[in-house]
Order: C-alpha cells, then structure tokens, then sequence
C-alpha cells in the first residue's frame, strides 16, 4: 500500500502541486508552483523535505523548460541552467537537489526539443529515484530482526516506506519507535502518520528518549536516512541523528544509516557545507511560542556522525561497513 | 536577584498557593488546595515539579496539621502519618516528599503542639533545603569555567539559580544552552525564562541537539540536577539526561549532576523505581496534538545514567567523583 506521502509532489497543466508537509497530517494543503522560482522559494520554505525537494526539482525544471517556451535554443538551455542554479541553492546540504536538476539537463541534452526532453529528463529521474530506493529498502529489511522494534529518527521516507514493504514481504514482524523530530516534528507528524496509514504498530517519542529506550533493551536497531554520506564514512542526517547513533553504540544497538550511495563529491566530513535555519524555529511549535521570553534559539539542521558510531551504510547496491565505502563505485564509472 | 520560581509555593490562612508550572511563563496562575488532599493532586497533576513538590509537601502536611486540630494526640499524629503517605506516594522516582515529610513529622514529635510543631518543622525543612542548594550552587560554581557556555537540561531549579547567583559573584562570565525538554517544556519554558530573568545570555536547543552542540566546540561543561543519585553513581534525572551525558562524554565535555545528597536508600540504580507517565503526554505539545493518528506514546519520565558517564557529583558538602560518593558520609550520623 502507498502512503499519501509517497506522492506527495505533482506536475500538472497550472503548475507543480507540492502536498504542504508542515502542517501534515492535520492539515492537507497543496501549494500550487506557478513558475520554478516560486517552486524554489517552496523548497525554501520547507513546504516539501526529505525526497520531496528532489521530486519538486524535477517537476520544477520542466516548469522552467515550459518558461523557455519560444527561446532560440542555446537561450533556452542557458534559461534552464539558471533555473537549475535558483534550485540547487535553496537548500544545501543535501545533494538531491543538484541530481535532479542533473537528470532533467540530461534528457534536455539528449533530445531535440527543450520541453520534451525536459519532461523525459524529470520523468526517467522519478523512476530512477524510486527504483534505488525500493532497492536499498530491499537490502536493509534483510538486516533487520524477524521480530522486534526499529528506532527511526526524522522521516526517511520512501527508504523507510520502502523498506517497510520489503520487510512485511518477507514475514518480518516489527514494531517502530520514531523520535517526534523536533522542531518540525517530522517524526511525530509524517513518520508516526505514515507508518500507522501502513499498519505497523507505532509509537512516539520525545528526542530525549532515545538513550532511555536503548538502555533499557526497549530497541533492536537504529535506523534512519542519510542527507549524505562522506566516502570516509561520514554519516550526515538531521539533527538529533548523531546523539542517537552515539547512545546506540554506548548500548551496543547497531545503526544502520541509508542511502542511495555515498557521496563522492565529499570525500569527508569538511566537504559538506551544514544548513543553519532560523534559530526562532526552535522557539516555536507549530507556530505556537514554547520558549520563555528574552532568549535565542539555535538551529544546526544536520549534524555529522562519526564513522565509529556507524554499524552499516545501506545504498542501493547493499550495505557497507563505513570504512569501505569506496567499494561501492569498484569498476563502476561515475555515478552520481 | 530572586527569580519569580524560587519562591512558587506559598503557605496562607486559606491553604497553599501553588504556581501552576504547566503553563509557566505564557500564564501566571496559582492554584490554591485548601486541603492536605489536594496538594497531593495538585503534585500528581505536575503543577509544579523540581523541588516545587518539596515544599508543597511541606505546607501541605502543615494544612494536615490544621485539619486535625481537635483531635486527640495520639489520632492527630495517625492523621499526619497517613496524610505524608498520601503525598509520598504522588510521586515515587524522587525522594523529596520523603524528606518533606520527614522535616514536618520531626517539628509535630519536638513539640506539644501539633500545629505549632509542623509548622516549625516545614519552616526548618524549608530553611534547611534552600541552605543547602545555597552551598551545593556555591561548589558547583567553582567547577565551571571562568568564561564560556554551560549546557543543562530540564530545570534544575534552585541549584540552578544558586549556581548563577555563586558563578556571578565569582566575575564569571557563562552562557547558557537549554535543552527544550519535551514533553512539558520545562527546559524552554522555566530554565530559559528563568536564565533571561536573572540577566543570563540563554540558548534554547531543541533536545536531539545535544550532541551536535558538544561535537562542534559550542559548550564546556553539561550541568544538571539530579532527582535522585545512588550510592555507586547512577545518576536518575528527567529523561534525557542519559543521552547528553553519553555524547557530552564522547566528545570530552565534563559532566557535572547536582544533587544535595547521595542517596543512601539507594545502594544502586535497581533500588529506584522509574515512574512512567501517560504516553499520550508525548502526543501534545501544550495541549495541542503534535503526532499523527494511531499512533501510541512511550514516557519514561526519568533516565539513570551509569557513573562510567559522569565526571562528578556536586552536592551540598563539595564534589565527588561518582565511585567516591560513600565519602559524603564519612564520620557523619545518618543525615537524610
């Protein structure tokens, strides 16, 4: 069964509909993108996250081919290649953005009409997106227990939907913890949702938790998506993502961290640049003021853990301890 | 200068006033329990929590004291028995009511009056507690650094406030980092509010952010109460704690846990009870539902973190490194 969030970014005739995660599931509002710049400025403003910016790249770049409509050719390109730049920028310590503009430039390149191929590109990307991650999903439900309970943190969406599949497939009975995810709560409002919208048996918890839940045997795995991971094993993912594996290795639960593939274009760590968003983000929930008066807020997006506090990189090719994570590229050519 | 939360429980002729933390700072309402019983409520119900439930046990045993007036010795003391189980009871993980109780029951057998006698026994455990967070906010204050950032969580109340005030008189200069605290907001809404209060510069973090904030250099030191610490250095405090102490320890920030005294009841962390609160307290933000649907909550109000994670235990007599806390009671007569 598909979850709601699984496809949750739309191209059609007025526009890309992007489903708005941050008031989801108690609200379930579209955001209509009328141009690419406005479907930038909703990366921006964190309508969509996780997949959501690759898939809103995509179906933003035809936007902008549609935008070029009538440019002699090399214009139209260079019009493209702007709008690619306008998305990369939005958001930059994932790399999603900048493979999406890249799979729609392709099929751009490959074709003869800007449009056409534009909608190719965006189209072949979708499907390429989809089917690594149904594979990764595939190789890390064969690490997980037979039975038992899978700590999540943020929301790793079709690697996590994904992998619950494969996992029910093979009779694997598992139960979910999910860290609410503050300060958007993507744990709590897209995680949690998604995974009872599935049927597994869910059950929140606060950020501080996690530690608890180790201690006391109350967990078998940690689990989560990766923004990036360095070739040196790396492993950068929202914030909270680096306590978590920290307590898990204390307590001896492995953690698996999932990605498509390991970043060459970071070779550790210091290569990738660390969003800070607003600090009064922290001060809020839900747009409700949870903090007292007169202080400030801080807001790192992502934090780095360590390849020590790392068990498993799971891409699509299969898992890989953190230290050899080259072997995922052996004979391969570039790959990104 | 004396924040607002160091003097939140007040006795008077129409019962005893109790601050209502839950909404702390966005309301300022007080709830009045007319009776010995409804203090235990208002306890049960978190009105106020730290050592707020201290002296609201003893101003509610001194209300016991009146609703007793008239009966014979013997009954009036049966009365006050039964009316500290009762409060004990309310909340098992710390050991403050015990000792709430303890200070009352001692003023009712040192007098021939049993009003009189709780009431100058409440006054003596109220005097006594604030003097000895005075003294235990005085030796922690010498442990911290002359300049720079102090990360604590959840709110360690007077020996917090105390160890501003003794850290100010010293010349330091310290910054704060909170930890939010879900899911009552204790972090954000008492800590901070009470830290911008007293003038202090305080940075509110979410409670995932802990080990992203030690990793990258922005803290010196991890600084929190404990409800309670055994007598071989397991330290029990709210849920949370466990996680900050294991990533403060394996980025090489110290760990300091307050606590007037180690516990002698408690030979090791098996001999405390753990309380766990209703899950669906981990579902709502401030009453608003903040997870999605068919979804269950996890809440262990409290963690127990292992000494090998703490690098001292500052009490009211100096600091003790977590397997030398027998020393407190060197040469020393029982002294609960």
């Amino acid at each position: 069964m598909e979850p709601v969030l699984a496809h949750s970014v739309r191209l059609a005739d007025d526009g890309v509909h992007i489903l708005d995660r941050r008031n989801f599931p108690f609200e379930r509002t579209w955001v209509r993108c009328a141009t690419v710049a406005e479907v930038a400025k909703a990366i921006e403003d964190m309508v969509t996250q996780s997949s959501g910016p690759y898939f809103a790249a995509l179906w933003g770049m035809v936007l902008a081919a549609r935008e070029a409509r009538g440019l002699p050719a090399a214009e139209g390109r260079a019009y493209l290649d702007r709008a690619g730049r306008l998305l990369v920028e939005t958001r930059r310590t994932n790399n999603h953005l900048r493979k999406a503009v890249a799979a729609v430039l392709a099929g751009v390149d490959a074709s003869d009409d800007l449009e056409a191929g534009a909608l190719a590109g965006a189209r072949a990307g979708d499907e390429r997106y989809r089917s690594r991650s149904r594979a990764l999903g595939g190789h890390t439900a064969v690490l997980l227990p037979d039975e038992g309970t899978v700590l999540t943190h943020c929301w790793a969406d079709l690697y996590l939907t994904e992998t619950v599949k494969a996992a029910n497939a093979l009779g694997k009975r598992l139960r979910f913890f999910c860290t609410e995810t503050r300060p958007y709560l993507q744990g709590a409002r897209l995680t949690a949702g998604t995974l009872a919208e599935m049927g597994v048996d869910t059950t929140v918890i606060t950020d501080g938790m996690g530690a608890a839940a180790f201690s006391s045997g109350e967990v078998d795995v940690l689990l989560t998506a990766a923004d990036r991971v360095t070739m040196d094993g790396h492993v950068v993912n929202k914030v909270g993502t680096l306590g978590l594996a920290v307590a898990a290795s204390a307590f001896a639960v492995p953690f698996l961290a999932m990605v498509q593939a390991p970043d060459r274009l970071a070779p550790t760590a210091a290569d990738v640049p660390i969003e800070f968003r607003p600090g009064d983000d922290v001060l809020h929930t839900l747009g409700r003021r949870t903090a007292g008066d007169g202080v400030k807020g801080w807001y790192p997006a992502f934090d780095v853990t360590p390849p020590r506090f790392v068990s498993s990189v799971v891409t699509d090719r299969g898992a890989y301890a953190p230290d050899r994570l080259s072997e995922y590229y052996n004979g391969e050519e570039v790959h990104d």
